[in-house]
């Protein structure tokens, strides 16, 4: 808890210092971000000591990011012209707010499990904005080259157009020299939406289903966990019913041998 | 019945001074409203006598709602200049609506179920804000100070990007100071939409799901309650088959004791 | 097949007169369109004459639908000055294609079927929108009364704020007067975006998951038919183990019965 | 992987052609150009050649995919006048990135699968556009023949109605005229929202849930595949207690037909 209300006092410094304030402020927050830097730094070196191996401080990756960000707050940028540099970097200190939020960490882990399938999804997204910017690029160059100039800037006034900011004022001035270039931008319109729609909400469903199963088989709740204890104990009866059944056919046959001993 | 119309006459009293109307009506409202005031207080206070132990009726949360919205209108404000804010309080009492009508009970119960889980995804929402309006007020606060002059400021501005209102008009103007500041603005709205996307859709599921089982279990129809009753089946199963197995065993053993006996 | 061409056709000549043509095209497209009315009539009277008893045509909403459709366009509407009357009332025949397609006919049953849960939602975000709409217009009037004039003004603005259509415009304009009411515009902002997207989403899913068990136990195939499969054969394992039990107790006690009689 | 380089540079050739360059990378783009043309012609024939029998490649869709890509860049198109078509067919070469990844490829079938239900959806908004725009055409067209000229125009000014960039811009003009005009956008807006929300989110709900319990079948974890497992080993235990059953019956009768005998 300590942790987090310095790491919150930490944004507050950085959020301050975005603010006019007068030089005597101005002294007070670098003292105090000193202050910040080093008890970051002990924290994480009892955190690394309190280990019984070494090693098994790195094994964990929500260590390992913060060490990285600790470590990069210390790096010495005292040139007056690098000062915009150390202060980025400093900025960076308020991700240990998730590092130390169990909920947050949770979150994350979501968040970075659906990100190698969310990765192909971005891949043909750029496949779509490459084609349409270099087709854009070739016949609209002409018309407006601040919009349609090379392949990177009309990739730029695509995505614009693809988050429907100003997207008619692109269209209505293609259209007076090529008519039909409604279809141009339609047609991108639904390509872009149409796939982002399908396969974000695509991957999600696909990720929560998987996870909400996993949790409710472990809370042993809810249908997925109600499935996994029908599966387990019909496991159980087969396993009694060939128990009955040997008894049976035992039974069945001890009948013969019965008589005859009689 | 009675009371659902009183509430909404209440509320369309409160629209009607809205308008620009001649001093009779305002009168004639002013009566009006004192009326609604009271039959408001009848009425709670008979609902708070109907209930035989008088703390009870503080247990059930709509009616403290109730009660609150109620106490808020009777505060007695005459200062001319403090009309306004009496006026104000007086438009939550159409908030009683949700609280007379069973399925917006249902719908705010089930709205309130998701805010803590809500809650985390808004806190890093947050974070991401900080982080971004953090960079964006350092870098960009010579540029255009009235959009990026501090860190809340900057939060705003940066909200405002989000919604994709006039987002590219903020990057390009910065764009001819920083050349490669889209990657800002890029990197801005895909975690933004994605964080969002991916857990208010992640979030909505996962409570539909749960609400969903434990419905269909209730109504005892649907996939969750079929399950429901499989597995109560089974348990049946089990117990019945243990008591064969006991008689089968029962039976393979007669027979040795049976023999010596004849 | 032939009555689905028709309707395109007729759909195609409200679009043509939408067009600035010759009066010789125009007196082409009225005999046409006479040409439809006459046809659309005929056939609906087939389909009437075709049940075998009269009312049993009026039990299928698609043809109920359809009838008011025909008549409405049979209306005659003579008077000059009512001829954008009378061609608004011919626009609805396209309507008929929706009860021609199947296909459509089922997404069409989808949706209504989903109206009465939406109707709530709405109940909701009305309520939401009205009491911002009240305090907006009795906060910001004075600001600027073309936007907050009286409260079903102000509900179109905050429609408008709802889609983000220049929002900041809006808001901006209120900060100058009230430099903290973009927490007005925020809260607004979260609590519809949460409201709509939340319910939406919840009965959609909600709608679908039921519409997809349905289906998935009529084909007979997926996991929700699955399960159904499972209760139904546990309901006769069950009635097959009793039987069982039943033999086995007759057995069990046929054995000391049995001795005695030898 | 060479071929996906290959591709990708193909990609950055075009890429490159959008910008101004001067004439001798010009001349060398141009032989590049040639040579990953001849690559790509080699590449495919040699895939034609590895197969068994010629007919045996026309059978993968992918094949006729790359096929079609491949021919279309060899046309030669020599005249000046049509090198900007002679480019734009090149830029379709990229699209073979989609058919040489396999991940893309599983994307893109998932896509294509949701196009038929897709289809219907976008067949019923094309209906609620023709028909607002119908409307539209013949109310609005005197105030602006420029966004309600006819019904094509109609249909576009409509599609950016709905995309809400500067709607309120075309509803307060025709406000000015029909003050109750904007029940007409209100109703569209949420015609269009709900019905596209609606049916996006419902096919692609559809299509992953079946395409989950098919994976999880296969991949032999999950839900659906416990679920799986239960009903073929219920099949199972119903035989194994059919012969029970007999066993049993026969050790009943058994009884009875061995006392006589003794």
């Amino acid at each position: 808890m300590v942790v987090i209300a310095i790491i919150i006092f930490s944004a507050m410094l950085i959020g301050a210092s975005t603010y006019d304030i007068d030089p005597t402020w101005v002294a007070i927050l670098k003292i105090l971000d000193i202050g910040v830097t080093l008890f970051f730094l002990i924290e994480i070196l009892i955190r690394i000591a309190a280990e019984k191996r070494f090693l098994n401080f790195f094994k964990n990756g929500w260590n390992v990011f913060d060490l990285i960000i600790v470590t990069i707050s210390l790096i010495p940028i005292d040139e007056s012209e690098m000062v915009l540099l150390a202060r980025l970097l400093r900025i960076f200190r308020v991700l240990r707010l998730i590092s130390m939020i169990p909920e947050l960490r949770v979150l994350m882990n979501a968040l970075v499990k659906s990100i190698p399938r969310i990765g192909y999804v971005v891949l043909l997204m750029f496949i779509i904005f490459y084609i349409f910017a270099a087709i854009g690029s070739l016949m609209y160059e002409k018309i407006n080259p601040v919009l349609w100039g090379d392949i990177a800037i009309s990739m730029l006034t695509l995505f614009r157009v693809a988050t429907f900011e100003d997207w008619t004022d692109v269209m209505y001035e293609t259209m007076e020299v090529y008519p039909f270039s409604w279809a141009y931008y339609l047609v991108f319109i639904f390509l872009t939406a149409f796939v982002f729609l399908n396969m974000m909400i695509g991957v999600v469903i696909d990720v929560m289903t998987k996870e909400n199963e996993k949790m409710s088989i472990e809370l042993g709740q809810g249908e997925a966990s109600e499935v996994h204890w029908i599966k387990e104990h019909t496991e159980e009866i087969e396993q009694r019913m060939e128990r009955m059944e040997a008894l049976l056919h035992q039974l069945a046959e001890n009948k013969p041998t019965d008589k005859p001993g009689k």
